[in-house]
């Protein structure tokens, strides 16, 4: 009973994806849905990617929470369009909640969206919010062991920052172990090593956003 | 629908859990449910814990992973009898599958069980296993923010560990902002500062959790 339930929810949520992702390619925006554990670095990364990229292309967030706006208020001191979603205790966004959010945005002078998911390296893997691309942020203290852990979100991702990492030896966490098991689960995926608070890594992963949106945007 | 289902199951779930607290309490076994997100350290707090006491009580321990045995395996290491639940995708543990794993491990001289959760701060924390107290791992790397962003597992644990705390200066972790915001979500709950791969803090969480297995076999 319960299955069957989540499989209809679930294909229920696909269909409003898949005319999110229609409507959002008519007006030629390019849209990532941003997913990690808590304390990966997802609000941080954003406020760089936003500071970098504000001037030269228009960025529009859409903001997951559980509870409180403390991550909206930490992109809208950026000038950055911003809208919350307080999911009210549930564990990832879907696409109905990402079509209300989308009634508040001005969509028009907007090139690309980005959505911050609930911090869950779990369920948010199965929701569809009509993205683009799934981003997966995987800190380097999480462990080498995750990508093998949780293998739906590393599947689906089109990219992985490999974040903090400046704390690769303090935290002994083994790259070519983590590379390895990645490559397994998908050969396609690309990876940026960054420390979004020192900046490293930070404008490669601008220009792949940059070319994205410049690709979209000629289709 | 959906929500009504959800209750529906959730209220199966509570009964089953019910009445494992029930089976678990008559047996003299204190049990404790181990949730936090990917990579917090549940698992080498685990395995310094089995290090510290299995000489001093018969310990049990079930291991939640969506997939791999990883942990399993680990724990197998320190000669502490484990069960490992693969729960094919679902992002929790729920009292159905303990009930499962419990037929596998021989509980007559077992006085201590841990149940270490799939790593996720969101879901496992509405899901009753029948344990004596939930345990709630936060590692410093993921942010002082923590508490207030998923007070749900913070209101309901008995136990903070604070993990990593020899990264608190280099992850510029406020202690004294998000225990203020842990005071007001859960002022009962107790605190203790570890870190696992250094040893730190872990002879008192053992004493404490020595303390309530001699309590319990006292009722």
């Amino acid at each position: 009973m319960e299955i069957k339930v989540k499989k209809n929810v679930l294909g229920k949520n696909d269909r409003l994806a898949a005319e999110i992702r229609k409507y959002l390619s008519e007006k030629g925006i390019f849209a990532i849905n941003l997913i990690s554990s808590p304390g990966a670095g997802k609000t941080t990364i954003l406020e760089e990617t936003c500071a970098r990229l504000k001037d030269k292309l228009g960025i529009a967030v859409v903001e997951g929470d559980i509870t409180t706006t403390r991550d909206a208020d930490r992109i809208a001191r950026h000038g950055v369009p911003v809208h919350q979603i307080e999911t009210q205790g549930a564990c990832h966004l879907d696409a109905r909640m990402l079509e209300n959010a989308l009634e508040h945005l001005d969509l028009d002078k907007v090139d690309l969206l980005i959505i911050e998911n609930v911090g869950n390296l779990v369920c948010p893997a199965t929701f569809d919010l009509g993205e683009d691309a799934k981003i997966v942020v995987l800190s380097v203290p999480e462990g080498d062991d995750k990508p093998a852990k949780y293998p739906g979100i590393f599947r689906r991702a089109k990219v992985l920052l490999l974040n903090k990492i400046d704390l690769l030896e303090i935290s002994g966490f083994d790259k070519e172990k983590a590379l390895r098991d990645l490559a397994e689960i998908n050969p396609d995926i690309t990876v940026f090593e960054t420390s979004a608070t020192k900046g490293t890594g930070m404008d490669e992963w601008c220009q792949w956003l940059a070319d994205r949106v410049a690709e979209k945007k000629k289709k």
